[in-house]
């Protein structure tokens, strides 16, 4: 069968997938053949392992590399898994399937009957918990030098956009400036859509969708040639590589929005540098030269010349205090060296002083053309940003 | 400042939700001129007011009413709460806002400063926490008989379709047959869409966002012309009344995918009958006609005359038992009497006794062309379902 919306970019990615597993595992089975013992070579995903690649601006994997042999009792059940996982991808890709880690969960999952040396009736699960099959993903991952998106693999979907441009997903062209009060919703495998006419000076990330309505309702997107993202909180991956081609492939800016909270300034880091447990996936998905626009503490309170942009009593109905588990955030936050630049100093340390927190929210309920066409259009035009 | 995207449908529903606050409490107005001690009539959303009507098949407010009274010292915080609802929402509605209910809270959230009879200085907050602003909101929208999507407020969105249809939203003219891999995420306003052509036979509402990506990606809907819809996980208001649209509107028939499971149950019956919570949103929101397609008891394990879709050795790898908890929800919806038909009695007596429940994906684990291109469309032409 050949599914209607497959296309040329489709199938060349499929192609390139299966001869990547295909050439990987060829040099298993010669080097097998040479009568050597089966090993696979992984780089190491542990933390010790990760690093910040200043110059680039992400986070990314070491050389250090782990040996998984087969003949060595303690690796041989991961050494199985992650061929499980390798064949049941292959077959996905040829077969032109589009699985989800779920189902390369069930796919793999089966009891292995086999007799011990003494004869005994002896079996084993290929894999109990999803946790042991997602591991194994994560391994061919790195070793394949592949994301799962590149192997057509399917996750739960958030990220939205509209926009002043079109696109060619499938066999289809998308006007994302003709959506109507709705949005596109950024497909799993955003390496399959290709840019096509674009009328953008920027892009708008904003952190919450429902604010991400009012600013695509109010026309903030027609009026300032942009595009406007949301990732409807912590951003999936298919909205961070979004965001990152946009920003690499158009050369356009990325401005990032979110609440005015270390919870806020985590998801704007996520889309920046990437996240600390899966660093390898950083070189594609993370966007290093994403601005934080805000909400900023200068915004709620001022700074040297800079105006608040809320009144006393606006802070006093608007502002939320910050709880110990939002002052330990923020204490973390500081140990990662992107914060560590002095405009993020004085934001953290104005966090701390202040005790206080801010919701996108309470600027939106100031009136969304206070937010639209007052906020955000002076913060991009004054470059009122941290970066 | 008319916003670019205002078309005549959102003119009209602004003016109409006006009108009605307006004339509302306008008699409020008079009868306080009238010398009379100023009240509003509400239906009452207690449990005890939800009523099942069975030939319409939903959940609905019985004809209760309660009297909130400014005079009682009872009654005139809420009294009070009420009417900043109200005339935030009225000032929105004629400024062409688009306020969430975090921004109504913010909006109506402010200290009311006072003396006392006896000269004290006083304060009073209109509300301190959302629970209050959206109690508020509920009762102004029974009240009014309008739903919050009527008065343009805006929620979180998560719905989203694809289909062999055309809609209009806004100004624009969307064609959810040329979407690509991606999908129309459906507006927070569902009334606001206008459908146009639409050459579908049925909807397939499917539980799972990951699901519906992959039945997209396969073609189910060009092949077995119809609409796909997904509430991903949980629905939100807006695919609940999408999804009642196209049912009532277009007399297409609906049909439901869960996992199979109480909680997958309770996702259907949510879009069937609508929540207990609020029954009021029913009248607008349920589908009462929406048939569970799958996947049943007997699609795991058989029944009678009809052989089970799952191998043994499938079943000994896919089937989760069965927690407490899941046992308790079983129990609890049996009391529930859109659950007391023969069919579902037998659907939850079997899951009782077997203790087994079965995620969707181990359905599409057995390939997507047997999950798109057999297991759905036997189930269908062989009316193979539960009402």
């Amino acid at each position: 069968m050949s599914a209607p919306t497959q296309d040329r970019i489709d199938i060349e990615a499929r192609k390139k997938g299966a001869e990547i597993i295909y050439k990987t595992f060829l040099n298993l089975l010669s080097s097998l053949e040479k009568g050597a013992d089966p090993k696979l070579v992984i780089p190491k995903r542990t933390l010790a392992n990760t690093v910040f690649d200043v110059e680039k601006g992400i986070l990314k994997l070491g050389v250090s590399k782990l040996e998984r042999k087969f003949l060595d009792m303690n690796e041989s059940r991961r050494f199985m898994q992650t061929l499980v996982m390798a064949a049941n991808i292959y077959r996905a890709l040829i077969e032109n399937e589009y699985p989800t880690i779920r189902d390369l969960y069930y796919r793999g999952k089966h009891t292995i009957v086999f007799h011990d040396l003494d004869g005994r009736h002896r079996e084993e699960n290929t894999w109990d918990e999803q946790a042991e099959s997602d591991a194994a993903l994560r391994d061919l991952e790195v070793m394949l030098g592949l994301l799962r998106e590149d192997l057509m693999i399917l996750s739960k979907e958030k990220g939205k956009v509209v926009g002043n441009m079109r696109i060619r997903s499938g066999n289809d062209i998308i006007d994302l400036s003709k959506l109507g009060h709705g949005a596109y919703a950024i497909e799993s495998t955003p390496d399959l859509i290709e840019f096509l006419d674009v009328d953008a000076e920027f892009v708008l990330v904003v952190e919450k969708d429902a604010v991400f309505q009012q600013l695509h309702r109010v026309g903030f997107w027609q009026k300032y040639k942009s595009i406007l993202v949301t990732g409807a909180g912590q951003p999936d991956r298919a909205t961070r590589r979004f965001v990152r081609r946009l920003n690499e492939e158009l050369g356009l800016p990325v401005y990032v929005l979110t609440d005015s909270d270390p919870y806020g300034w985590y998801i704007y880091s996520v889309f920046k540098v990437g996240s600390i447990q899966l660093s390898y996936e950083s070189e594609r998905l993370a966007t290093p030269k994403a601005k934080f626009l805000g909400v900023s503490m200068s915004d709620i309170f001022g700074y040297g010349r800079k105006k608040p942009y809320l009144t006393e009593e606006e802070r006093r109905n608007y502002i939320i205090k910050a709880k110990d588990l939002d002052i330990r955030r923020a204490k973390e936050l500081m140990n990662y060296s992107w914060f560590r630049t002095p405009l993020w100093k004085r934001e953290i340390d104005m966090f701390l002083d202040k005790k206080a927190k801010l919701e996108i929210e309470a600027m939106a309920s100031k009136g969304l053309k206070f937010l639209a066409f007052q906020y955000l259009p002076e913060k991009i035009q004054t470059h009122d940003w941290i970066e």
